[in-house]
């Protein structure tokens, strides 16, 4: 029993919900910017012993953005202020690696691994929106291969400076008064393609020595992308099946960068609808479905395929379309969906309306339970990553129905055995690269 | 007494103190990153009743930096910690505008504000130190001119993006299904010579309207800057009457620039020794002169002067020099202040070395409290920026101590009166301007 593998759980707190409707349930607490909705939720998914809450961003917006989306708190900011409110929980932000410039977000988030202990995970996007681009002068949003070039540079610049300072560089000693051992400070000196950056980093090697990195890479160049760098990967599958052959493939492709695939752990997004009784579930399944605007879904539905779906009638079959160039994950599974159950435009719209296109896992707590237990034990992942239908409610059920339905099972911890993020996801901490070339370190202050 | 006029009190969080060996003394807790020590000082400034808690900040470092500034935590992230362990005071973070993204820092702020429920500052600097640029790509730093026009611009465009939401655009209302109001929601349109940013900002209009705005510029050229835009002055005077002089400059500035001067606090920087007598305080005051490292002092000088001062006889007169285009304001006062007293460079490097060129204001409670009263009452200023020697005892004694002298006398709060910076401060918060013309907003998802 003991020996059990284990699954992960996160959770993405989309405070209006993930269902488009969520919100308009008479028990769901609305609120883009609602802290206290927030941070309560974040209490919950610690109170369940979830691996992590996660944040997702875009950095523009529009009135007829996904309630979710089309306000929020900055994830960064947030995350500094749910340190202080949690004190297990890992916690994960996304940030673009197309809108940030690596020093400043470095050192963000080595910031907030400092001030959470080591709790800290970064999702990297390369920037789902065009739109975006608008707000930062940018003439245009780069395209797609070259959004994940930039990536790959970003984060190798970010770990570079995360190891501008050996573990023991801050000396901090009265009696001489030396302050900092200048011999183990290190400029980084990068000078590639996108980004000169000198470095050192002004903040000392992050407690988890790189925060956790999270990717949701699905295009060829994603998954490769995901495979080499990240310690958590999302992905949004509908099959089992699929999801099988999704995550034999990122454990063969980390193969192939020299990774140990089990230090790669993939996550299928799931949103759990869970009532006391199937009949119960599928009542709030019915409740969701009719609160949900068809001019909103229409929308999500473009979004999440690329294209304005709008244009195509409604009661057709759902079109062969070109590669989007935008979430190349979402798109793939949608028309992989559409296809199995020969879906209308309708149909997928209000699929999507629904689950944002995530698979919809809704019944009894035994059923949640024997579904997410199918999927792990068939190899569909390392655990899931759920997306509540609303908020507070839709997490509390899963909390506290299915997740001690998943202890008894020894499927799930019944207790954090660590404090670092790190530890609940059993991955190891990078240590700090061999002393660099002597050349390199900083003269004494002369 | 209730009409008399109160000074305001903000005091600079260099956690190692702001005295070069404030850090060495046996009862200052050293530790650039030491988060549960800012946390306490935080507090302790809250339970002294002061405006706000200010952290400076640089986007580069070396090992032979200040104790206080070779390492940090990242000021945005911390203030979201400290938005969960304080209740009261302003938090006010230095950012800059030659390094970030308006769309960036302007989300974060308001992401703060809306945390911490209105109590935060920017402290809008365009970036002090040359080799930052290193750290960001960018061929060369600015020059001073140049830098001030990307700030002027840069804060035109955050207050333009605070604004993007009016008061009562974010609807939620669950009968009808209507999230935002679209009508409500405006782009911004920004095509600069700097920064073209679209908008809106995807987070709506911060609690104080916009943060308070802090400025410490010196030069005419900051002054102006300072007097347009900001809410609050640091300024580094060694001498009464300069510090009369420079008030009643910005005022006037102010005026002319159509505000009320009433509004615009200036707040010169002071470093307090607080003994329980005037014998104790001098005594702090030789013990920590002693632990000065001259190596250390002399770097500093030479990062306050703008050159290498190292170069010039120690026993020679203070040269006169070009001015410095890096920190204006202290190479300023510096050099007035080794004109007056004839200083040679060793004289003045020590001086340094013990204030960062701040004025020192050292004696028992009631002396330290005559000084600031006999400056506040003759127009010096409308309150003061204290920076301590060291942590956490250099802020202590003035709360424990100074504080309650103050308060006897009528001149400082006994308790909060307010719940935002704003308030604290007097200073109006600024409305929503007029619906702008209506073909600027978004149309209703169609």
């Amino acid at each position: 029993m003991s020996e059990q593998r284990q699954m992960h759980l996160g959770v993405l707190l989309l405070a209006a919900g993930n269902v488009v409707s969520g919100w308009r349930l008479p028990e769901a607490q609305a609120g883009s910017q609602n802290f206290p909705l927030v941070q309560d939720v974040a209490r919950t998914a610690e109170r369940g012993k979830l691996d992590f809450v996660f944040f997702a961003d875009a950095v523009n917006t529009f009135p007829g953005m996904h309630p979710s989306m089309v306000l929020r708190l900055e994830p960064l900011t947030l995350l500094g202020a749910l340190t202080q409110c949690t004190s297990h929980i890992g916690l994960a932000a996304t940030a673009s690696t197309t809108y940030t410039e690596p020093y400043n977000l470095a050192r963000m988030l080595a910031s907030l691994d400092h001030l959470s202990g080591g709790r800290v995970a970064w999702n990297v996007v390369s920037g789902a929106f065009a739109e975006a681009a608008a707000n930062f002068g940018t003439a245009k949003h780069p395209p797609h291969e070259e959004r994940y070039a930039i990536a790959e540079e970003f984060v190798q610049v970010a770990k570079g400076l995360w190891d501008s300072w050996e573990e023991d560089a801050l000396v901090m000693d009265k009696a001489s008064g030396k302050y900092v051992d200048a011999d183990k400070v290190h400029v980084l000196g990068h000078e590639g393609k996108f980004f000169q950056v000198k470095g050192p980093l002004n903040i000392t090697r992050p407690p988890q020595g790189y925060p956790v990195l999270l990717q949701a890479g699905a295009s060829d160049t994603g998954c490769h992308f995901a495979a080499s760098v990240a310690d958590v990967v999302f992905t949004v599958q509908q099959s089992k099946d699929a999801a099988i052959a999704f995550a034999r493939r990122l454990y063969d492709l980390a193969r192939g960068y020299g990774r140990d695939p089990s230090h790669l752990k993939v996550m299928p997004g799931i949103c759990p609808i869970v009532g006391s009784t199937e009949a119960e579930a599928k009542a709030k399944l019915a409740e969701l479905g009719a609160l949900v605007d068809p001019v909103y879904a229409m929308k999500v539905l473009s979004e999440r395929m690329g294209h304005d779906m709008s244009v195509f009638p409604l009661d057709g079959p759902v079109p062969t379309l070109p590669p989007s160039s935008i979430m190349q994950g979402h798109a793939i599974t949608l028309a992989e969906t559409a296809a199995r159950q020969n879906m209308t435009v309708r149909e997928l719209r209000d699929f999507v309306g629904m689950s944002m296109g995530h698979k919809l896992v809704c019944g009894s707590p035994e059923q949640v339970a024997d579904e997410l237990e199918e999927w792990f034990r068939d190899g569909a992942g390392d655990g899931f990553n759920l997306l509540p239908p609303y908020f507070p409610g839709g997490l509390e059920n899963f909390v506290d129905h299915v997740v001690p339905v998943l202890q008894r099972r020894g499927l799930f911890r019944t207790e954090y055995t660590g404090r670092t993020l790190r530890e609940h996801l059993g991955i190891p901490r990078p240590e700090h690269p061999a002393a660099r070339k002597a050349g390199n370190a900083l003269p004494e202050p002369a």
